[in-house]
């Protein structure tokens, strides 16, 4: 019945070598619903926010048929704020300050109407808060994880009790090394897998993504950008693009599941595109098709001379 | 009427984490020379050893079908030979010595009978005896060309005038910043094809490779491999399989070259699985066929839900 999205939902200030803004919409929820938003399924997003969040934030939302109903407002509290600078070397940020505010005491409280959802998102945070959220969903068909270093480095034991209860983990080749302590990424997969995730997807930014499964190995190829704007949001515009097509589809096949991967390396193309969350606002289904045809046409080949 | 090979013969002492060698067979058109001579053309091998260089070295070659007309053997002169050592990373590697005997003086003269060679491989070195190569050519068909950082860093004139002349160059991402100076791949790749050559391959090394021309960009993804023991040799692999099955097929459109980009990344994950040579040494068509299946089914997805 849709799917659930629970993550955090900031103000961002950002500096690139390009640009810079001020308390621009962020937060791993943020991009991956508004990213999942462009598939037909219902999406739900849970977080929380202070009353300083403003109100076009809201309507942005809303104007994505993202459903609100698990959206906590803090009277008296102020919104998650985070500041980075990327350096030349895009790959490369610093974090100029995490100003926590409502998101330091978030409870996810899931609403009666929404634990029924069969598909469910856990975006990047504490991994005792991302059991908290399986606890409540009643029979989730398919749970879709994120994490981070900061995670796997200090709180490994709730993380390792998450994974044994998600059907897939979405991380980055040095999260993946971390976690596993194998610098060799194939043989770091075989690992993490074996701590409980069904699927594996490790993403290499400008090096596409892999998927790993029983059923084999899958190597999506990376959109060929010239220019990134912003990097921010990249990982939850794949997650949510990711999930996005498999709640349209309801179709978790493998075969299926490579198809979800390149959607979801197309919605972290448009994401970096532009600042913020810009990138994800005027999107279509069918821009989002012709990308992932792209996607298509840069990876095949016949095998027939 | 064949393949002309041009580059290094040399005798490797080589040493990594998990074993070590001395005085084995390599060298750039040995790599190459070896990895073409799985597909149907002849191979002809230019190159310069001393009398030390051993009769067996000589019989692999020629077991493997490689015309060794070509071959200079320099008397009281001794081989060009190479020492290095691997990190436990296997992509930092130190030099421990270079003494380049025979090699110091090659002159790459081509057999009359060779010179109407339609397909050419200018293995790595010095651009100034590239362009010798290509003068005593007629009429080549089709000329891949390989380099380093050394001539980019040193040469770049004499490099900058073989790369008018060639239709493919094959280097890695670091070269092709170094040479582009620009650290965006796609950019870089613009700029380089610019400088002449019609077809750009950028190998990414675990990453796969890029095949850029003005029909499009093809990604090509990397075999997961689990255990490299020796890459010394990979790229002149890649070449050799690559060039190969251009020779085999005698198609160079965009499309055939996309399949001899995934030929000469098979080549190149063979090379890699052994110690100096031996990873090229017993292979067979069928047996690099079903790797080059492998990667399709590594990178392939249906458009069709």
């Amino acid at each position: 019945m849709g799917l659930l999205v629970v993550g955090s939902i900031a103000l961002d200030s950002v500096e690139t070598p390009f640009d810079k803004t001020d308390n621009a919409l962020g937060g791993s929820s943020t991009y991956i619903s508004l990213s999942a938003s462009y598939f037909s399924g219902p999406v739900y997003l849970v977080g929380v926010v202070g009353d300083d969040f403003q109100e076009e934030h809201i309507e942005l939302l809303e104007d994505h048929n993202i459903n609100l109903e698990g959206l906590q407002k803090i009277e008296g509290g102020r919104t998650f704020r985070w500041g980075g600078k990327y350096h030349y070397d895009l790959n490369v940020r610093d974090t100029l300050f995490t100003d926590l505010g409502v998101f330091e005491k978030f409870d996810p409280v899931i609403p009666e109407k929404l634990r029924k959802c069969s598909f469910v998102v856990l975006g990047n945070i504490q991994p005792d808060l991302q059991t908290k959220v399986l606890d409540q969903i009643v029979k989730p068909k398919f749970v879709v994880c994120d994490t981070m270093n900061l995670w796997i480095e200090n709180q490994k034991e709730d993380l390792l009790k998450v994974l044994k209860r998600v059907n897939v983990l979405i991380i980055n080749d040095s999260e993946a090394r971390l976690l596993s302590q194998e610098p060799n990424l194939i043989k770091a997969a075989h690992k993490i897998r074996e701590m409980g995730p069904q699927y594996l997807i490790i993403k290499k930014g400008e090096h596409g993504a892999l998927l790993f499964g029983e059923e084999g190995t899958f190597s999506a190829p990376a959109y060929p950008m010239e220019n990134i704007y912003d990097p921010t949001g990249a990982g939850d515009s794949f997650a949510g693009g990711f999930t996005g097509y498999l709640l349209k589809t309801g179709d978790v096949t493998f075969e299926n599941l490579k198809r979800a991967v390149v959607y979801g390396s197309a919605l972290a193309s448009f994401c970096v595109e532009k600042f913020s969350t810009k990138g994800l606002e005027d999107l279509s289904y069918f821009a989002i098709h012709d990308r992932f045809m792209e996607f298509h046409n840069l990876s095949m080949f016949d095998t027939d001379e």
